[in-house]
């Protein structure tokens, strides 16, 4: 897949730089290909961290590496190595985690929990300890690079770099928040995955830095799938360096706290929807809203049994207003609902209410819209308040043939 | 999808009448085709029935109609329309059922509750009163047909006829078991479903009937997966005419019961292996088993998350030893998994243990395993004694053409 996916943004973004942030490459070769595979990101001393990782029972070391790391709060350097997942490797796949980290805590004079890990692509190969180490000190050697070659890097089969931006006011200076991400859930070849890295010049405690990505994950990251596959090695991490010289945040009390948490969340969907702009074999956007549910929970699972369905995915791709399987959806994700206070609309138009189909109703709007790129499905289940949206791709003959027609 | 699955067995089996049970069928037209699409079978008086149904939360009129008679425990007929599903019609489809139950109620001097009503097909569309009892009428006055007859007209998308037979020796008589099936799954296009039907000569009394059959759907129906979508119409009902002339069966204690109790699991499991080998795009039959799971449950669990993991169904497809989606899904599905203990077979070879890849496994094997259309894939998770077998079919671009391709 080096076609360019036809739901990517025009251009790469203006990013900023971040104070306390520097970003290396380096080509450390864990595949025969022609590019940087390492990137190595030094963070300025007393970077916060916080971080969400895979719910996956198998994980990757570099998983539980970073997972072990986040509660001491503080970063130094973030290393992603592209072209091999480093996941089911056993105390080999460990070991390689703890030299990386190891030739870093030396390099930066700090201690290895310092040092966050993650790597991406084939399963089951131990990373090879001597490419990740002559990496990290080409790495070190070299000289600067911008945000779209660190997002380039990261890459595995995703067809284009991912990046975004945003700002706040907090304590009477303008902080920025870049993010860059890879990946589209598990959708690509050999367990690449979504490996997302936020950094921000503002002061944030990490403890409350946590619970702001925590919080601002729940509506991004977690509401997207592409072909409800959850890798081993899913990790986002945010670094915050603290070199705008804002007073710390500490709690939502502190002046700015809102509207930095609300330009994380942004971020996050921001970032989040560019995975699923770049779903393997995409060809539609979808937004699915669920309304009137029980509660927000459930909303979710009803609106992820729409989004994972393959014949909901399989019929958007065909352009088809098939609203019969969103109420199979409906009815098999197991949670309240009732088929005959059930409606659904397609970009604005309802085509279905309580429990029936709407006699006569305007197929051309419909089908106009299904043509589109960007694909809105809301459905009311018509029995309380509860309300969540999920983005999600179509499937289509590219998935197939990425994941199929050929021995990985 | 005309063409005929390659995964289908060379020829409709040869089939023995069942006392009891006489099939007719008719065109009620419900799409514009030239075949039949309505299936009669009347039921001599005293038969049994009992019946498992979806879990759906949406399901069809016909379905609720079926779950109402059940606890009745008596069939006089069966009526099956092919080509309109009913199913989220409000009360137009549920008048249709009705209409139905009474013309058939009528035609037998019985009550409407001893006629068994299925619809597969487009959802949304209320079925056409006039003509199903047209095609009744039709029906009633048609000769009676064959098992490969019925079996056709029942179908929809499906790519060819399916039937099973077992018998079973009891109290002195052989008794045999009948099914006929169609569907694969909630596969084809317009929410086509799984519709399963089971006669039988043997006199049983309907409450054990019922438990023997809720018994073997758990084995059989419940181990199956194409793709993941659930219908809303999913049922299998099964009949015992006693025409055998048995003392009937009412539990385990009577001679025979146990021999008869192991032709339905036989019986269930066929008809549930032809519905996965007509899977829509099927080109793989694949068996599932997990071994060493903390319970029963917890292995079904697992099996079902490797089963309908695009990832690993799009492996097979590209005949690709790709263990690690295996992996993948095991850490996924929530249930107890020790990475480090977890061990995988293709057809019996261990390709990997302990959480590692096996260091030099013999690959000629494998992949001369995968080339073949029957596919198995062993794990285990060396936790305890649970154990699981589900069967699937692979996802190619079978599956995307007849779900996408084209409007519904």
């Amino acid at each position: 897949m080096t076609e360019r996916s036809p739901l990517a943004p025009a251009a790469f973004p203006a990013l900023p730089d971040i104070g306390g942030v520097t970003l290396r490459i380096a080509r450390a070769q864990y595949k025969k290909w022609d590019r940087c595979d390492l990137t190595y990101v030094e963070l300025a001393p007393g970077t916060a961290v916080a971080g969400v990782t895979t719910q996956s029972l198998c994980p990757s070391p570099e998983v539980e590496w970073c997972r072990d790391a986040l509660p001491l709060g503080q970063a130094r350097a973030l290393v992603v190595n592209a072209g091999n997942s480093n996941a089911f490797t056993g105390h080999r796949g460990r070991a390689a985690v703890e030299a990386i980290a190891a030739r870093v805590a030396r390099h930066l004079d700090c201690v290895p929990s310092d040092v966050f890990i993650s790597s991406t692509g084939v399963i089951g190969v131990p990373l090879p300890i001597d490419k990740a180490e002559a990496g990290l000190d080409a790495a070190f050697a070299a000289p600067p690079c911008s945000w779209e070659d660190a997002a380039a890097t990261i890459m595995t089969t995703d067809t284009f770099a991912k990046a975004a931006v945003t700002q706040a006011v907090v304590d009477g200076r303008t902080v920025s928040l870049v993010g860059i991400i890879k990946g589209s859930g598990m959708i690509a070849p050999d367990m690449a995955t979504m490996l997302g890295y936020i950094f921000t010049d503002a002061a944030v405690d990490a403890p409350f830095l946590q619970s702001l990505l925590a919080s601002a994950n729940r509506s991004s990251f977690s509401c997207i799938t592409v072909d409800s596959d959850t890798s081993t090695s899913d990790t986002v991490l945010a670094f915050a360096t603290g070199a705008a010289g804002n007073a710390p945040l500490a709690s939502f009390e502190d002046a700015g706290a809102d509207a930095f948490a609300a330009a994380l969340a942004d971020l996050c969907r921001q970032l989040a929807h560019l995975v699923v702009r770049d779903g393997e074999g995409a060809s539609k956007f979808i937004t699915i809203t669920v309304d009137g549910a029980t509660s927000d929970t459930s909303a979710h699972r009803i609106a992820l049994s729409i989004a994972n369905s393959p014949l909901v995915k399989t019929a958007i791709a065909g352009e088809d207003a098939n609203w019969g399987r969103i109420v199979m959806a409906v009815g098999k994700a197991g949670e309240p609902a009732d088929r005959d206070r059930l409606s659904i609309r397609f970009g604005g138009t309802e085509v279905a209410r309580c429990g029936l189909a709407v006699d006569g109703y305007d197929e051309a709007p419909v089908a106009a819209h299904l043509k589109g790129r960007d694909i809105a499905i809301d459905v009311n289940l018509g029995l309380g308040d509860g309300r969540a949206t999920v983005w999600t791709c179509d499937l289509t003959h590219g998935y197939i043939s990425i994941n199929a027609d050929y021995r990985s």
